[in-house]
């Protein structure tokens, strides 16, 4: 159903310095209508007209950490949205500093903006933003300054509603069909009720998007990204160069793909890919060795994520 | 002669708002080594990669103006150019505003700078920079806030020398030709004194690059550019817009033609052409009334001006 739709574009999907084929680092979900973001690298805002993705809809943006590479794109993206009359509200997530780093923009870089900008300072892991049907979860990584990882995980809905057994147990098309898909009991006029679980199949799972951001492999990981649809790991560094990623505060093919491994993903994706790499295949070699269904990021590339009926 | 060469490239070409096709402005000019930027929009860095121009050149920025589109591309270029270990000094020129921009950006977005950058914030017009061979002068212009055009001027050289002569007047070829050719007299072993007029033709003009940044037309910038080899121009908006230019702090393809007009200049360069104009061919057509040496340009597009022996 269109409706339900959840696409992952990914607009940068280099390391810290940009190539020809790769933007900075940033993650665009669409679903149902609204753009939740995941980094935001210099360059975004023309990576999102190269998408056609729209600067007027429902959005927030979740910045990872302070780097440069991760957060440089946002005062673009403020200033373009403006110039387009963006009315809406923009939620922006992130570590303690990004209030100050835009507060400082704001003062020496001059633009109106036509819409009201939340910044939301992360100053704990959770769950830092909760919408009806999903939260954007949170765990602070392993990176070289404080760096945060994201979850978009959807809220359990209702089960598949089977009208031939509503119409068994007397309850008439019309409203009482509607509050028994919404999770209400119905009482008939008969006097019997009728509860959701007697004409609804079980409790359907959402679905899960996981990023990492920058980080080291890091023991508590695999529980924060359990049962992922799909798993966006950092993977700036070959498995030859594990000492560097360390030093760095990256991870390599093989560390992502344990994690996806520990954590029993149905998809691991590696990116933020460092420059040196102009061929990325022995990149995923090494990850497919432990975690068969990997693929390396592109600019551009995009994944649907169809919502199972179960 | 390769160590001559004056070449400009066109990073950036957009108006306030990038496109598929255009960048946000920014213009590189090479000459002899060193790399002058005009204007640093987001996404320099990657219009660099692009153009294989080096991030470890002698090189000076030179900023307009503090709206965004003209400045946010500076602190991506600086982390960059730090993560590729640039040792060499950059020096960034600017109105006033710009050491703050830089400032808060390095107090919130976290990087190591790898080499000294001398911020000049230009209070008054005039010569901001003078080389040896070389200075930038500018000129502050009509926009809605503070804003510079800059012009990159070549000093006069030693007119071309003339073997022939030197051999006529007995003048032994060696480091006494050298001498001449760089504007010294010479006494010879017979006590003849020989001077460099007796020998070289007349003082040749240096090559002078004009940039406007964004303006409205005003009176002096006629003086300002006079016989430049090229004016690259502001040309936001086209002709039937000019009362919106006017509100903007722009100018049209006429109003830029008029001044390449009026300023003697031998090539007209539109840019900073906004995103609503997909074919820019009424613009050109509308300067080309007026000056017929006129381009509107286009990212990476690169254009090469010869040094004229005369």
């Amino acid at each position: 159903m269109k409706h339900m739709s959840l696409k992952i574009i990914f607009l940068g999907t280099a390391g810290s310095v940009p190539t020809q084929k790769r933007s900075l680092p940033s993650i665009l979900i669409q679903r149902k209508g609204e753009q939740v973001m995941f980094d935001c690298g210099e360059g975004v805002q023309r990576q999102m007209i190269k998408a056609k993705a729209g600067f007027h809809r429902k959005m927030k943006v979740f910045v990872s950490h302070m780097h440069g590479d991760h957060v440089l794109g946002l005062p673009g993206i403020l200033q373009t949205m403006s110039l387009l009359d963006r009315r809406e509200k923009l939620d922006v997530y992130g570590p303690p500093g990004i209030k100050g780093f835009l507060e400082g923009i704001r003062k020496t870089v001059q633009f109106v903006l036509t819409f009201p900008v939340e910044i939301h300072e992360v100053l704990e892991a959770g769950a830092v933003c909760e919408e009806p049907e999903y939260a954007v979860r949170t765990v602070w990584t392993n990176h070289v300054i404080p760096s945060l990882a994201y979850a978009l995980v959807e809220k359990h809905r209702p089960g598949r509603f089977y009208p031939q057994k509503a119409k068994a147990l007397g309850v008439p098309e019309g409203p009482l069909w509607s509050k028994l898909q919404h999770g209400q009991k119905v009482k008939l006029s008969n006097g019997r009720v009728v509860k959701p679980e007697d004409v609804t199949g079980p409790f359907r799972d959402g679905r899960k998007i996981v990023y990492t951001g920058d980080t080291r492999p890091f023991k508590e990981f695999a529980k924060f990204a359990a049962d992922a649809d799909v798993l966006i790991h950092d993977a700036t560094l070959d498995d030859d160069l594990t000492e560097r990623a360390e030093e760095d505060g990256h991870s390599t093919p093989e560390q992502a793909a344990k994690n996806a491994k520990a954590a029993k993903v149905k998809q691991l994706i590696l990116t933020h890919v460092s420059a040196r790499y102009k061929d990325t295949s022995p990149l995923l070699k090494h990850a497919k060795k432990i975690f068969k269904n990997t693929v390396v990021a592109e600019d551009f590339m995009e994944i649907e994520i169809p919502l199972l009926d179960s």
